[in-house]
């Protein structure tokens, strides 16, 4: 039998939106590797487990331990928030697992930002949508430019994840100034969301004007509405085009 | 009290793959309603609960039903496979409660195609993302062309939703060539799933001018790397960005 990676996807934070497979695969794990913030997250029922973890930023290092872990003959989980596919760890052990062909890597997929936090301002990607990272660390500046001016000509809703930093303070305000000159009209509607899933939500909708002038933290999800968008009592509306 | 309805979102298919929120909320209800599909994947333990239905097409009146139900004071769960806030009820459901001030709308996110599609496949939207539909029936195509032409421009990479019917069995291929028209190389390393998180789950990779010729259903997601896209080991993965 061939040593197993489960790579996880926890989903926003509480225990309630992961699915009972990721559980499943957690409570099979002898190992749980993963950034320190979020195995905090776990409840009392995985306190049995060995617990591993690096600093932020150490994300390549964190994923060669499961390996590490694995040719012990341990199964390794690897948890990520949201979906472990979406801006987590999931292509980088797939990319270090070329050389590993001893150990199966197996994706459980999870709730992510865009999903959850839409849930909590209504229903602002019912339709077509992007989802862009404002982060810098991994993609030239240039690249995310490109991508909000063709998400704008294309007309998509947006979730923004990683919207800001402590470096990256002005970050979404360059987003918003970038829409708005390439077609994104200024009352376009708007929302976010901060801690999703976790203790003190925190929701806002907006027009991309204020959008453009609001502080937002890095535990937040940004969302921009298509053209059709609307506020609906307070609700963040993308519409699919049924008659009624 | 207000009535309520949940707007529940059932993830692929298997129970295995709802969260426990959603499977509370359908404990929670008096009535379940939904596409009679959707209703049939729910298990045993729903069995005591009253299933209304429409046939498709009618979705509109399938959510007026859910308000109907909910001034009779019953708790309502309207279900929508993966997540109800993409191509899903959500959005229709606000519209109309616009005039519904003594109901409320409680949206319970759910795992979508493309985050349970990807677990399959490996890792193919491990960067900036769009998600896009290929069903004319409620969007214009020219507007789905405009959005296929920005994403290629863009370099996202895609997930493809509805990607063909009986209709529509084309759309894919014209879908690829449209991509291949803007900048997409014929190597473009792609992939499909069908029956995610369902009896016969399939799955297969390729290059965009193969995709261009696959016969898929209307129970398939397919997904576009972008330009760093790799197939390794028969899984397709978009890197983030990491040095390793
Ligand atoms: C490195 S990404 C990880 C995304 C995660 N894999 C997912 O699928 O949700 C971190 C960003 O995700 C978003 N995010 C993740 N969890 C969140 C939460 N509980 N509340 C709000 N935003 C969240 C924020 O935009 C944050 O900056
Ligand atoms: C009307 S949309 C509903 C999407 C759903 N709300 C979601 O979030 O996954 C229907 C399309 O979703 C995709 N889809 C939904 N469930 C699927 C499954 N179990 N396997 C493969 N594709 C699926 C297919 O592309 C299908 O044509």
């Amino acid at each position: 039998m061939k040593n197993r990676i489960y790579i996880v996807g926890m989903g926003p934070g509480e225990e309630d939106m992961m699915t009972a497979q990721a559980i499943r695969a957690l409570e099979e794990s002898d190992v749980i590797i993963g950034y320190p913030v979020y195995l905090s997250l776990l409840g009392e029922r995985f306190s049995g487990k060995e617990f591993l973890s690096t600093p932020m930023r150490q994300e390549t290092r964190r994923c060669q331990m499961c390996f590490e872990e694995a040719k012990k003959g341990k199964t390794v989980s690897m948890v990520c928030s949201g979906d472990a596919g979406i801006y987590g760890m999931a292509s980088l052990l797939f990319e270090l697992g070329k050389e590993e062909p001893e150990t199966e890597l197996v994706v459980i997929p999870g709730i992510t930002a865009a999903s959850s936090g839409a849930a909590v301002l209504g229903a602002p990607l019912n339709h077509d949508f992007c989802v862009i990272s404002l982060s810098d660390l991994l993609t030239p500046w240039e690249r995310i430019e490109k991508r909000l001016i063709a998400a704008a000509m294309g007309d998509f809703a947006m979730a923004i994840y990683n919207p800001s930093s402590h470096k990256r303070a002005d970050y979404l305000q360059k987003a918003c100034d970038i829409l708005m000159n390439n077609g994104v009209e200024p009352e376009r509607a708007c929302g976010y969301v901060e801690n999703i899933g976790r203790e003190g939500t925190k929701a806002h909708t907006c027009t991309i004007r204020e959008l453009r002038d609001c502080k937002v933290n890095m535990f937040t999800t940004v969302f921009i509405g298509n053209s059709q968008s609307e506020i609906v009592n307070g609700k963040l509306i993308t519409k699919r085009g049924y008659q009624i």
